[in-house]
């Protein structure tokens, strides 16, 4: 098998799809996850309740953008790649929050900003815990993002992009879900790479049969830590998840914290990725930039190793301050570290 | 004379007064602050269309809460002080971030959450640009922030605190002006001492004669940095202007940036306090966080100077990192630093 190439001559290098989201940051110690029933390092999708009880304890914060696919799309402008977003908030502070900030960081937002009696869910907000070994545990209470359906994702640009990048986080909502296999079904006609992220273990394990059908039948990039693949094909062991991916997906970045990440291809090769050091802050978007730094390379025709390394100097600079958007100028960075 | 002193058995160390603010905080350079028509190091009050137009341009930005005398209230707290807010919000999402921090920060909040069509104008917003000199420069949407009256203003409050706390910039709302008249007289009835922060340059200019009314009669202990205490007494001289207030308030603590501070009292006295080292990464909140420091340390029986080291301690933990809310706590900081 040749290497997979993404196809040249779109107006659009990558369309992100997934939940809008602010993310609400504060420092707390691990008793604070215990008391509130939280597995550290996860995200917990939240109902409004339980998100008013967590954060009415939660120490004075700060609010900045977020969602996966989001930060993802702003890495990516970030990295001189057009990047378009597609995700729902509301006519709302929050709202007018996330609009700007991906606009601001260069992204196209094709946000459908709900109004009227839709609204009243209000934009998603992300309740983030950052203990002090820098680890983030999330809770996200939905709102109208958990309300996208097919005629909030605009088909037409699909053919558009070189690459549509999924995060599984959207398989949560039903109506999401149905929109996600349409943009599947016209990113295979058109040739369009599908990326996909298994975003969050306990994702994998809500959704593992058809998470295994995607990887197997629709995916071209996977983005994965070790415990989302070890989840998904139920194995206790790295190299025999890695193993497994490699004859479903054309290439799969699989990451594993302060050990690196591995790059496996369909045609046999692998790559082990060193981190780059870093002061470690907090790792919310730690993945989502590795993923917009691995991409940014392989979309402007770097190998896999190359595109990897990319991955882990973006990576770096998420991990080095609260919240999940670069604080630099990512192609500045690359450029300097590479 | 003999140098003032708090009134002891009060439930509450620090009732303070002042705009309810959530910060919208970005990096730009010089040339957006020209393009914007906004003067360096200045607070400028922003209607909603300018507002709009400032935000639209302005990049990925930070929402944190701030507010002069919130900021200075969150840092009291933060010092071990019993301190108390008052300042209105709307219930909106930015009306929740001020109440769920302000609170989280220790402090009794007595924000009055407007509610329906009082509530239009929404939470104010501070849009701030930090250039990379850590100069900040303020463009604020006052929101419902001004609209405090008499009727948000709990005068009993007054005589159950040791100090008042008022921040220059109420003046430019004439309800609120007049509902500090009244806390100022409440303060001298029961013998609470009233701090008073000139706020800004500009402020100093719309509200000179009655700032100096204000300091000749009715304030105890001023702050004001350089630039304000000369706009006061439209003196050019730093050590003019310092003759001068030394003969209208008991205490005035003032402060020069890099060159520190000097506390001046009506008894005589005055003291060079040189500033702590710190890394400048943004001066947002650093008067009102050195305001705390000083009122920490004066309210607990440290003599002037010794409170004075406290307030360039605090001051330089704010100057240290984006926003103006302390982000470790102040206690500790000082202990370990005095």
């Amino acid at each position: 098998m040749t290497a997979l190439l993404p196809p040249s001559n779109r107006a659009l290098d990558v369309l992100c799809i997934g939940n809008a989201i602010v993310d609400v940051l504060a420092h707390t110690d691990d008793s604070f996850l215990d008391d509130h029933a939280m597995v550290k390092g996860s995200m917990q999708i939240t109902d409004p309740d339980r998100a008013r009880t967590i954060y009415a304890a939660m120490p004075s914060a700060v609010e900045m953008s977020g969602g996966s696919a989001a930060n993802t799309a702003a890495g990516l402008a970030s990295l001189g790649i057009s990047a378009a977003f597609i995700g729902k908030v509301a006519e709302d502070d929050l709202g007018d929050v996330f609009a700007h900030d991906i606009r601001a960081a260069g992204v196209a937002f094709h946000g459908f900003a709900a109004s009227g009696t839709d609204a009243a869910a209000g934009t998603a907000r992300c309740l983030i815990c950052v203990t002090p070994d820098a680890q983030r545990t999330m809770n996200t209470s939905l709102g109208v993002a958990g309300q996208l359906t097919s005629e909030d994702v605009d088909l037409a640009l699909v053919p558009t992009a070189r690459v549509v990048y999924l995060e599984g986080y959207l398989w949560d909502e039903p109506a999401a879900k149905s929109a996600l296999r349409n943009v599947m079904g016209w990113a295979a006609e058109a040739g369009t790479r599908v990326a996909f992220s298994l975003s969050d273990g306990f994702c994998v394990d809500r959704h593992r049969s058809e998470f295994l059908e995607i990887v197997e039948h629709h995916v071209d990039i996977l983005f994965a830590n070790e415990d989302e693949i070890c989840s998904l094909y139920e194995v206790s062991d790295f190299d025999e998840a890695a193993r497994r991916v490699a004859g479903h997906c054309a290439i799969a970045c699989l990451t594993r914290g302060e050990a690196g990440s591995v790059i496996i291809s369909s045609s046999g090769e692998r790559f082990d990725i060193p981190v780059v050091a870093a002061d470690l802050v907090d790792t919310t978007g730690a993945g989502d930039l590795y993923a917009a730094g691995f991409l940014s390379g392989w979309v402007s025709g770097a190998d896999l190793e190359t595109s990897g390394r990319i991955a882990s100097i973006v990576a770096a600079e998420a991990i080095s301050h609260m919240g999940a958007r670069p604080q630099t100028n990512l192609t500045t960075l690359v450029k300097g570290a590479l």
